[in-house]
C-alpha cells in the first residue's frame, strides 16, 4: 500500500497542485477543525474539513471550477451541462455564473427543495427528472449533442477529481502545519471523486495514512468493490435519507485509483447519519446535510477504529432542507 | 479616538496577549471565515470569528479559563461560584473542571435546557433562581461567604475582558496575515466583556478601525449609553429571544473601556435575528443562537454602515436549544 507511485496514477499530486492554483481566487479555503468534544467522545485526536463551508455549501464547487477553467474559450459559449442530485449541481451552477458559462442542470424531481432552488439561484436552467423512471445521463446528453454544451461529469473526470483533491491537499498541508500525522482519513464516498482525490492529496504528503470511505448502508458499493478487487454495484433497491450518496457503482476512474489508495469502506444506517447531525448540530454547531455527515457517523459509531489515533474526517457537504433537519433533531 | 493610549486602559495589549498563552492549551483556535455568498449579500468583504466552535459553544470559555487560571492554588479547592444565563456558566464548568476546581453555577429557571444541561455535563452544580422574584448576585455571594468558593463574574473584571481579548487579538492576527484591514468590528453586547477585550485586541494591531456593538432592541443599554457618554440603563421590562444579552447596564469596568474605543451601538428586533439566525444556516451553514447573531443580523439589516467595507463580525455562540431552532428556521 505505501509502494504506490502516485504520479503513475491517471490524477496526480501535481495536478492537484494545479487545481488548487486554478480555484484559489474562487474557491474557500476552508479551515481544518478541531473540537474538544468530539476528541473526549472518540478518544482520537480529530480533524474535521468542513467543506459545508466551501462556497455553494459543499466540495463540490473544487471540482466543477477547475473543470470549467479547462474548458476551452471556443467552446464555452455553447454552455455545460451536468447531472446531479444537488450538490455537483450548484457546484456547476456557480462555477459557470463565474465564467459567465450558460448551465443546464438535470435534477432529480425528487431531490431536495433547496438544491434545487439553490442551482437556480446561481443562474442554471434545471431540467427535472423522474428518477425511477427516467434516465439522466441520456437527457443529459441529448441536451449537449443539441446544443454543443460540455457534458461536467460528477466524478468520472480527471479535472473534476483532482478539483477535489485539493482538499485533501489542504488537509495535508494544515494537519502538517501543526505537526499532525493523520492515521486514518474518512470521507463520504458516492461516485468516488472526492475520495480519490482526497487519497492522492492525503497520501502526497502522508504515504502511511490509511483512507476510508463511508457509505449508507444498503449503498456500499464502494465497500463490495473494494472487497472484492473490483468495481462493484450496491443491491439497494429503496431510498437513504442521504440524498446525495446514491451513485449505483464506483466510477471507473475513480475506482482505478480508489482501489490502489483505499482501505476499506465503512457503512452507517440513517440512524447514525442522523445522530452525527445531531452531534453536529450540538457540540459543533456545523450544519451537515446526511450524505455529507456518513464520514462523522462511522466514527462515531466506532467504525473507524479510531480510539487513540489522529483521525481527519470530511464532512463533505451541508445543503439540507430546514424541514427535514428540524425532523432529525426532534 | 485614534488617539488612545491602550496601555493607560484598565486592561492592556499585553494582558490580552498573556491571556492568549494562558489560554492557548485548551482553547480552539477559532478560524477566521469568509463567506462568498454573505459578500455577495451586503456587497463589503466580511470576515466572520465564529466562536460558536469555541469549546462550550461561546466565548465565554476564554475568559473564564483566564479567570481560573489566575486563582492562587491554595484557594482553588474551595471552589468558584458564578451567575448566569448560560454561555459563562458552561465557560466557568468546563475550565473548573479542567483544573479540578469544584464549580457551583447560579442560573435562571427559564435559561435554554441545553445550557443548563451542558453544564451539569461539565460537572458543575448548578442552582436555578427566579428571574424575576431573586437577585442572582445575592444567591451567588451568599454561596461565596459559605464556602469560600471565589465569585467569578461574567464581565467586568480585568482577567474575564483579557479573556475575551483574546478573541479580537487573533481576528486581527488572521485579518493582518490576509493582508485585510478592519474598516468595522462589530460583536454582541450584554454586560460588555467581549466587546471591550475585541476593542483593545482589534485596536492594538488596527487603531483606526470602528468597534461597534449589537444588541437586541429594548435591550439597548450599550446604544443607550454610548449616546448618552455615561452607563445607562435600558428600559425593557419583558423578554428577548436573545437570552444571552439581557444585562440591565453595561458594566462598570467594561464601560469604563468601551466609551473610549466603541463608536456606537446598532439595534436588531427579535425577526432580524431569527432571519441571521436562518442566513447562518442556509448560507453560512454555522449554527448561531439568538444572542450570538445580534452583530450578523445588524450587518444583514444594514445597520453597519457596511457597503464597500471590509467587516469583521464575532458570531459570539451558538447554545440554542433544537426546538426553539427548528422553530426559527420554520
Amino acid at each position: 500500500m505505501t509502494s504506490i507511485d502516485l504520479n503513475s496514477l491517471a490524477v496526480t499530486p501535481a495536478d492537484i497542485a494545479a487545481a488548487s492554483r486554478a480555484i484559489e481566487k474562487f474557491a474557500v479555503r476552508t479551515p481544518l477543525l478541531t473540537s474538544p468534544a468530539l476528541d473526549e467522545r472518540t478518544g482520537a485526536q480529530v480533524f474535521l474539513k468542513p467543506e459545508v463551508l466551501q462556497r455553494t455549501g459543499s466540495f463540490k464547487f473544487r471540482g466543477a471550477y477547475n473543470k470549467l477553467s479547462s474548458i476551452p474559450e471556443a467552446s464555452r459559449s455553447a454552455g455545460v451541462v451536468a447531472f446531479s442530485s444537488g450538490n455537483h449541481a450548484q457546484g456547476v451552477a456557480a462555477a459557470a455564473q463565474l465564467f459567465s458559462i450558460p448551465a443546464t442542470i438535470v435534477m432529480p424531481a425528487d431531490s431536495p427543495k433547496t438544491k434545487q432552488e439553490r442551482t437556480k439561484g446561481y443562474g442554471a436552467t434545471v431540467v427535472l427528472y423522474d428518477r425511477d423512471r427516467e434516465d439522466r445521463e441520456a437527457i443529459a446528453r441529448e441536451i449537449c449533442m443539441k446544443s454543443g454544451a460540455t457534458l461536467v461529469p460528477p466524478f468520472d473526470d480527471p479535472k473534476i477529481i483532482a478539483g477535489q483533491g485539493t482538499a485533501g491537499r489542504e488537509i495535508a498541508d494544515d494537519m502538517a502545519a501543526r505537526g499532525a500525522v493523520p492515521d486514518v482519513v474518512a470521507a463520504p464516498a458516492s461516485g468516488g471523486g472526492l475520495t480519490a482525490g482526497v487519497a492522492i492529496g492525503i497520501k502526497a504528503r502522508f504515504p502511511q495514512s490509511m483512507i476510508m470511505t463511508a457509505e449508507p448502508e444498503g449503498f456500499n458499493d464502494h465497500a463490495l468493490s473494494f472487497a472484492a478487487g473490483q468495481r462493484q454495484s450496491h443491491h439497494a433497491a429503496g431510498r437513504t435519507v442521504c440524498d446525495a450518496l446514491m451513485a449505483p457503482i464506483p466510477g471507473e476512474l475513480t475506482f482505478s485509483i480508489n482501489r490502489q489508495l483505499v482501505t476499506s469502506g465503512a457503512e452507517v444506517s440513517d440512524a447514525e447519519v442522523a445522530e452525527a447531525m445531531k452531534f453536529a448540530f450540538r457540540e459543533l454547531k456545523l450544519v451537515v446535510e446526511p450524505g455529507g455527515a456518513v464520514a462523522l457517523a462511522a466514527l462515531l459509531a466506532g467504525r473507524l477504529d479510531a480510539k487513540g489515533k489522529t483521525v481527519a474526517i470530511v464532512l463533505s457537504g451541508g445543503n439540507v432542507d430546514a424541514e427535514l433537519f428540524a425532523n432529525l433533531l426532534g
